[in-house]
């Protein structure tokens, strides 16, 4: 398994506070492997609710998790505040692709780093539907300049 | 069930901002109502963490929950910003109880008020072990001035 | 706080297996004291399942949880089994209360004993919807004999 | 994102029923793309007790998960009962691979197929430890025929 080396806070463009709650350590006293996921998952909704284009009652259009993935660097633990960077390594017709690093507390180097592959459905038929331009643009905003699509 | 009306946040001397995640929402799109109950344990280890009384390691001494109870004035859900009011409402000589208000984003009345009473046990034992008058202090700041013990 | 002694198995007329998980495990290795209210939860839906007058989508009616609670005598933990036994303690016009006792693996008496107020509503007004009596038929076969109503 | 086909049971040699929980669905009315992950942990945490070669105290080795992934194929939702199907894709030295293939109710085809990359360190130290020739052995067993190692 060959690893990259820890991605540093500047590697992403937005951030999210999102506090640790006591039962997200496990017995082994730190913060548990699934935990890893819900932040990642609400960092990606605070930011798709900002940009106004999110219907989060998923009435018409749902945003579906195709695939998701965690690095685990280093242990976390309540109560420690977890600062969630995201950018987006990825738009396609109809799906994309968030990356997410996690940063404890004041460290500058990132403990996890995973990522939610989605695809936008309509809710009825579950059929992928094309991305509009409006969110096109929004997720460009959060592409790192040296990654050019 | 006589319910009595949802407190005013100056009924809780001590106050946590606890943010809900995406999955706090449950099938009716609002916070599950056993989400409050890990807001409620969270806000409470915040505050014993505080007071540095508190060995969180559990190693010699542990704080068990014996008794919790919520009662649900309203909705709340995710992206609500949850504001927890604590205050102490019983000490025992061994045990005590924590009452916690939740209010939502801006609003002045509770939508939740929920308690948890623990106790103080040795570690291997599970024996009670009376309170040593530090955390006592600790918890009687936290009494309203209105309850006299 | 005087405290009743726990309940044994022939006290819950009906029951529901539900396995321990292991984030259930705290940083104390024992069942943190939230999830309780997830297998309780659990325990009453499946059992309103089973009674198929339960609309689980929400979408005309909606079974709101108003208070819950849950006094521990024990503990449990991954990756012990739950046996969940319900029974029905009060059926007023449009609330009741579930009587839950939580048993782990083989013991006959309880490690835990919750409950959950529930009132049915209508989902778009809120407003408290009267028992139809079909479902307070059902409410009433887990009504154990001793406690008439 | 070329994505294979969905697995059948036959890929997996051992299996864990897996019950969902009311509060694993989310706003959309399905399980929440992060419970997969406790059910994988679970399902893989309860095969490894059953080889009686794991500490579940943590005290002298722990084994900590360093990546996980998981692809998601179809929905679940709860009252679902998950089955778990288990295999070992890759054997190190101090860490080793599990794949774990989701299943629901009767369906013959994965919903799911995660994968959880474990590594075996000295629990004060936090050094990689090699694995014994036991543990070794046991993991085999988990290995498809079809995949040499």
């Amino acid at each position: 398994m060959p690893r990259t080396p820890p991605a540093a806070r500047s590697a992403y463009p937005a951030f999210y506070q999102l506090p640790t709650r006591w039962m997200d350590n496990d017995q082994y006293g730190h913060m548990n492997n699934v935990i890893h996921y819900s932040l990642i998952d609400t960092a990606v909704t605070h930011w798709q609710l900002e940009q106004a284009v999110f219907d989060m009652s998923g009435a018409k259009t749902r945003f579906l998790v195709v695939e998701s993935g965690c690095i685990y660097h280093d242990e976390a633990r309540f109560p420690d505040l977890i600062h969630a960077g995201i950018r987006v390594s990825h738009i396609g017709t109809s799906s994309w692709r968030y990356e997410v690093g996690l940063f404890q507390n004041q460290r500058q180097t990132a403990f996890a780093e995973g990522f939610f592959a989605q695809v936008q459905v309509e809710s009825e038929s579950g059929a992928p539907l094309p991305l509009d331009p409006e969110f096109r643009r929004c997720l460009e905003t959060l592409c790192p300049p040296e990654t050019p699509l």
